[in-house]
């Protein structure tokens, strides 16, 4: 009798942004005539550039030929890509990263989600408390975590994220083997400095760890003492993995491409004693089970590499920023403490009160999706999560309307 | 001190169509010279049919206007697409397959894949011997064999295709929990009867196994007497998934589209006794870990299904099915016994030999790459897969060139 994978039973909600959409669906079935603003997902609006569109056409054509016809490519992604990622957001700082460390893919979430199974069922795992959802539940998929209690999955090392510590936990006082770590932190905005990824990196050398290093909002970084990647960090490529997209940078959320960058020179044994190049084994993951990403995306994302490209990504970037300084400076005179928004497209408001609740409220009053803050972990309650992510225009009406329902 | 999953050492060698890269890349490099002719991975040739060019470019265009940009679209992709699909593909052929238990994804080796994941650890397996080798490396990967042993796992069930059961292996005489099948089959090229598959629907309910059925080169069957869906068997949307892609069909091996059905119906316990619908646990893996598929690519998977795309797939399997007969026919008259080519794109060619040391010695010799056999199952050694995926000239000169090279 087929038997089904127990852990999923362990899972407590669907994935946070499909209750969402469920409840707004009911929201807009129940109030057809009133206009949903929507800060909550953190999709982007603005269209390609002009650049990216190009190439995307470019690379639609060639596969209307066929004498430029392209069939199955390299599962790791086409070398012109690989290239101009390792030369534009590597070498450019300074990195240790060649294009063959650099695997392209069809999304952040996807990596961030497959990484783990090149690991033992039974590591431990230290994950920022409030975080992106994906790093807890595809653990919890595996295997890898107790049953849910309090809030909590038993068996992982939740960092805790507040205003002692800046929203950036340090390192626990006992060795974990893998540590996410996501900044420009989503949800809250929050950045880590130099100083607090060095201790990152000494941490997972003295204790055996590897750091999966989640950059997908580094292209929001103003501040230039904050690194974009891990990897400014000496001695990071030893010990860290960086997943990083164009979804946000580049506005490739419905286009899809990303890309993870593994150092060939991280080994890892297995329980038998052999030693495995981390690269090998993802390497080995992505040719079984993935075969690249469209071609035609590949030659748009491409483009984002160009400085046409980078000059397109830093308008779109500042653009959402200027949205983000809006939402924070309105929650601020509104009362509510808040950070991120300078380096990040996300605000995060200390709402105080229950989050599902102050979401639901903002919705029904304001016709306002945000993101309750509680669906990041325990230490999201009382706080929700703004995105940046939408047209100036619309983002003033939504703070408009917040105003008035909250004020 | 994080440790590797130890089931990635247990994998014999690299993917098979990565060492077949290999193998080619050294001898392109030795004899510079030489024009390699490959009817080997399985990779078609034939650009993409304009009105899917048409609908690709007009996807790009949307994405190029503030006012019709997508975001992220739906994980299970969108319901146009699905829709399209359902009726076209099922409702056509009488399949009570709705719009809903569609899953549009990036590939059917990604869906081939990643199923697995949604089932126990400790489930017994049959898979056809010879058979596409991701059924088996992404369960060795997930730790269901046990160590490699004369060209086998431990604890998987080989369904032998041979000459003597018409390369259509029977259901085993004992109870197995998950069963992989592929019709028309990869590599081999033989096809199911709607009598053989009702034994397997038959077997399924009776023992409680769940069937993968893998139909990507289902739009190469000729015999109207042979299903193309095994939905087309009644009661198999009880027991089966099923598997399709655009990459043969439609030429979208670099374009990147596929569907998996999963019907709402199936309902699976865990090891608690819980009972889940596989639908919900596919939607919540699928949710989790993926992002949907690119909004200009969907735009163009859709046009397949329209009348003008559904007559541009029939003209190019049409195409590719006349190489095949010419390589059948070849083969035979060269004194190898043949199967396939006839409702499938490939040819099962008998060679009585090492079957990579024929790979090695028709490359070396006529620089035309094939499948070796033997990288698809023990049973496949004695045998080679030769692809009808090429231009119907470069065909036509490669089979010149085994002729004077076997000869």
């Amino acid at each position: 009798m087929v038997r089904a994978n127990a852990n999923y039973g362990k899972l407590k909600a669907s994935y946070l942004f499909v209750e969402i959409g469920r409840r707004v669906s009911a929201f807009q079935s129940e109030h057809p005539d009133r206009q949903v603003i929507k800060l909550g997902i953190g999709d982007v609006t603005r269209s390609l550039p002009k650049v990216v569109v190009d190439a995307f056409h470019a690379g639609v054509d060639e596969q209307a030929d066929d004498a430029t016809f392209r069939g199955y490519g390299p599962e790791q992604g086409y070398p012109f890509l690989r290239e101009a990622i390792a030369a534009t957001d590597y070498a450019s700082r300074g990195c240790p990263i060649t294009a063959d460390e650099v695997f392209v893919s069809d999304g952040a979430k996807c990596d961030t989600g497959n990484f783990q199974e090149l690991f033992a069922a039974d590591l431990s795992i230290a994950l920022p408390d409030p975080v992106y959802p994906v790093y807890v539940d595809t653990n919890v998929m595996a295997g890898r975590t107790g049953a849910w209690n309090n809030g909590r999955y038993g068996g992982l090392t939740y960092l805790e994220a507040n205003p002692g510590n800046g929203f950036v936990p340090p390192p626990p006082s006992h060795a974990v083997d893998l540590v996410y770590l996501c900044y420009p932190n989503n949800p809250t905005g929050a950045v880590a400095t130099r100083e607090q990824l060095g201790e990152w990196v000494a941490y997972a050398k003295e204790r055996g760890a590897l750091i999966l290093f989640d950059a997908a909002y580094e292209a929001y970084i103003r501040d230039d003492s904050i690194p974009h990647s891990i990897y400014e960090i000496d001695g990071a490529a030893d010990v860290a993995v960086e997943f990083r997209s164009l979804s946000k940078t580049a506005g490739f959320t419905g286009t899809r491409c990303a890309f993870t960058v593994v150092p060939q020179r991280i080994t890892v044994a297995d329980d038998t004693g052999a030693r495995h190049r981390l690269w090998d084994l993802w390497n080995r993951r992505q040719s079984t089970k993935f075969n690249g990403v469209s071609y035609p995306v590949q030659r748009a994302a491409a483009a984002v590499f160009t400085d046409a490209g980078q000059q397109a990504v830093r308008t779109m970037s500042d653009y959402y920023l200027a949205n983000a300084a809006k939402i924070r400076a309105t929650m601020q005179r509104l009362g509510y403490d808040c950070v991120g928004g300078d380096n990040s497209p996300y605000v995060w408001v200390r709402t105080g009160s229950d989050s599902w609740a102050f979401f639901d409220d903002v919705l029904h009053r304001a016709a306002v999706v945000i993101t309750p803050g509680a669906g990041f972990g325990t230490m999201g309650e009382g706080y929700v999560r703004i995105s940046a992510f939408n047209h100036a225009d619309k983002v003033e009406e939504a703070l408009e309307r917040i105003k008035a329902a909250l004020s």
